[in-house]
């Protein structure tokens, strides 16, 4: 682990983590021992740092928590706004979800493993809930017009689809090394050609 | 919470729960707040009884995961000698395996989930990734059997198409509600339509 000099940030001379390497060391220890399974006396010692250095920083646990499920949401909500989700065909925009989500999946691994371990049991967690079922009627709706394109296969729910789909993409997580040769655009070409094209040969 | 009378199981007379259920509770609560998160105390006002009482059934929370994940492991890992998952093609071979899977995850929700998010932090937590990667190998080698027979649209990387098929079962723990009218039928047909035929009309 390397600590950083805060005056990176602009706090000359104050040594210590700067706000975004000490979010980065919490998300490792929330996902380590769930974030109930935290403390921030664990968070001193695995920064090496006092708790009141911590304090410098943030109000507490909670606020690093919202910090880290706010960066994910905000990356991951921000694609529903770029161009390739929102013109074109359905099927087509929903195809440029998926390698996007697969994208920021990967590039932000640590953070949306924190996101989608969120089980609401505070009120950070319930609004981090909120924002991420707004993302996920967004997602409904996309298969759902595909389907009313006729570019789905007929018979299944739309629903049900989006969430199978999404959580193949969301999968990843709990495999996928960053250092571990598979890159994100393997994956992403190898979830769209099993989900979009099928599995089976014909 | 429905109390059970210990009797159930040949105790007569002895008031509590029986293991069965303490284990249903603990793996509830191990859930929402996860396993590090978890103490004896607080298993102790979720179950309404003494710890000591608990101590009557196991020596500790360690012993209730192990119970758990171990419950979670057999069944799943005993489908892979079921006759559908030994005889025929690979691929429908690999179909079999998705749809019981399916159903395992659905009829035993609770304790797959808590299998999910196993991390690894104490010994028996590697036990029980120990034997998931078995399970993963088993599958793993499946999907390369169907490649290997021709089954496979070609171009796939089969270790990474079964961590993905997978990955779609699994993500069901993270959203179906038992409750909530979706059948582990209309599940593993819509998984298999999606991943197997392929979501895109042709």
């Amino acid at each position: 682990m390397t600590k950083r000099w805060s005056h990176q940030l602009g706090k000359p001379g104050r040594p210590g983590y700067d706000l975004a390497s000490l979010l980065d060391v919490a998300v490792k220890v929330f996902n380590k021992h769930g974030y109930d399974g935290t403390s921030m006396e664990m968070l001193s010692a695995k920064l090496g740092i006092s708790k009141s250095s911590i304090y410098h920083h943030v109000s507490g646990k909670s606020e690093l928590l919202d910090l880290a499920l706010s960066r994910a949401l905000d990356s991951l909500i921000a694609v529903t706004a770029e161009e390739g989700a929102t013109s074109g065909a359905a099927i087509d925009r929903l195809e440029y979800m998926v390698r996007r989500t697969v994208d920021l999946v990967v590039a932000d691994q640590a953070y949306v493993t924190l996101l989608l371990r969120v089980r609401g049991n505070t009120a950070v967690e319930r609004r981090a809930l909120a924002r991420r079922r707004e993302l996920d009627a967004f997602l409904g709706e996309l298969v759902q017009t595909a389907a009313d394109e006729n570019d789905v296969q007929p018979g299944l729910d739309p629903a049900l689809v989006s969430r199978l789909l999404f959580g193949t993409v969301n999968s990843i997580v709990e495999w996928h090394r960053p250092s571990g040769g598979t890159s994100s655009q393997e994956l992403a070409d190898t979830i769209v050609a099993m989900t979009f094209d099928g599995l089976r040969r014909t």
